[in-house]
């Protein structure tokens, strides 16, 4: 199924569209992102404002309606997994990732939030935030230098979804809140 | 000089005018904000993105402008300032401020990468982030309920100028890089 | 193999025995730990020691033999994970770990010193901090009141374990970095 | 006064001698501490020791006893002022202070759990922290190449007493829990 997730009437008529072939949403992974690559001096709003959309604000909608969808069919668990970036836990002094960490700092404090309205009302809904370095992705080799792109400095697709494995097949009253793994030499 | 700060234009136009008038600008407070009572869960993302103008967008802009003031003045000191949150420190229980949290946190993480890409530059415009808890104002006021304003629980408006002022007349090679200040019984 | 770890002779004895029966020590997992139940404002300060000697002294010794022991036989990898606490992610208003929380958030900050000087060396030796909530142990049974040992507020010793084996079994340049987990409903 | 911050005994019977000559303590600046410049790696267990004793026992037992001295005297205000450092923010990639920055993260443990039970306790005692980056003082040109002292990159002590001013001079019930300043041109 595709989705501009942007486009906040998209991801609701997606929703709908699985609500009547699947019944229902019980695990999100809110893996889109982007980074623009802005520095905060000169980064211009309306890039800046594309990542928030994406990085952010589509998260937030997604985790909304996953909750909801759960929560319609009486159903009391579910999973909301959201992907940040290792660039989280450190403002780095290199400014390739300046505009972007700010995008995944709040989609933190956004899942730590949640997390604790879930906990009030006793749900057993769980949310993860998974941090990783630099994977290797296509996206990120058009952005980037190819000779970055050995195992010692970036993390491949599969090293991640094992994070989030990991985290989905816990039992279920065990809640992962927090993976960040990277590359060895990863320079974070 | 009023100015609606979620229109860029308008930011502009006062950027333009203070130009005209007294030459630039060489120190920035972005002091306004906005909490809208939102919980993470439920939350709507229009309210959600009102306050992203202001607390994140706004101060982004007015950031960029002043240190394009500054610069294209020849200057090399100047003082951004930026008005956080005792919550950006810790996601809290409550849920009044959860949609309100993650957007401090991103201010905070933007000032923190303006602050590298400064010191790169080798300027000596300074970077501050101040992190008041609850100020005694009307708009606190009018948004709850009257008993909490007493002493012990929050700051008069005059104590978060106090720590501007403390930021700003500190010698000019001395950069105030954060101040936390709150009510003695505050709950953060 | 019965060790005393708050003594160093004991510490550097049985490294010196598992270096004559086993050849070396390639993975250390830090898990002895202890908490006193002391607030920071009556703790006394020989029970705070005590704290500190397994938390962070013993800990300390063991990564650097461990360390000592994967370079003098010239390998280049190994593991050293050290069990931190949920609790060193935010300083709880809950008096009864307020003298452990700070071992923890010595041997977080530790860990990442250790990651960064490995990393500038080269190695492939892996360091990951694995902070879990409040674990169902026979220890913690006699410290607490019983009816806090239900799946929803405790984790089993498995899950921890099941956090460990995740980070020692990603492919060797990938670096899980931290993991935090916990039950469902635990406090934090 | 002359006091050995590492003999317990030593302090107590300072606090003593200022319990019979001026009445008892009010304020307390725990400013001692030291860095002996030790990798995570090497660093030798007894010299780590030593750090441990002074920036995080020795500031244990002042800050308890500073208390123990206002509540003898059924006073309700006073002012426990720890030092850290700029380090405890981020985990730095220079190995300099990497046994160093454990201790400051441990202090600013302590002293936020101290901050939780005085105000459970509705004493109106402050707590502060405040850190500094690096200081002009004759220990650190000792220990460091001199040009590094220019004021560009370290602060001087006026700086940071400057800081200690504004902490203590607030108004009684506005607690400044924490105080980050550096030089403009600090690595940190």
């Amino acid at each position: 199924m595709k989705c501009d997730l942007t486009k906040t009437e998209e991801i609701e008529s997606m929703f709908q569209k699985i609500k009547e072939q699947l019944g229902g949403v019980d695990v999100c992974v809110n893996n889109a992102g982007v980074d623009l690559f802005l520095d905060c001096k000169t980064g211009s709003l309306s890039d800046t404002k594309t990542m928030y959309e994406l990085n952010v604000f589509a998260a937030i909608t997604v985790s909304q309606l996953t909750i909801q969808s759960i929560q319609e069919r009486n159903l009391n668990d579910g999973h909301i997994i959201n992907m940040s970036s290792v660039c989280e836990s450190t403002v780095h002094e290199d400014s390739s990732c300046h505009m972007y960490t700010p995008t995944k700092c709040a989609l933190k404090a956004f899942t730590e939030g949640l997390r604790h309205e879930l906990r009030k009302e006793k749900t057993k809904i769980r949310t993860t935030m998974i941090s990783p370095g630099l994977v290797d992705t296509p996206q990120a080799r058009a952005d980037m230098d190819d000779n970055l792109f050995c195992p010692e400095t970036c993390l491949q697709p599969d090293d991640v979804a094992a994070a989030v494995t990991f985290a989905l097949s816990a039992p279920p009253c065990v809640n992962v809140r927090h993976i960040c793994l990277h590359a060895i030499h990863d320079s974070f």
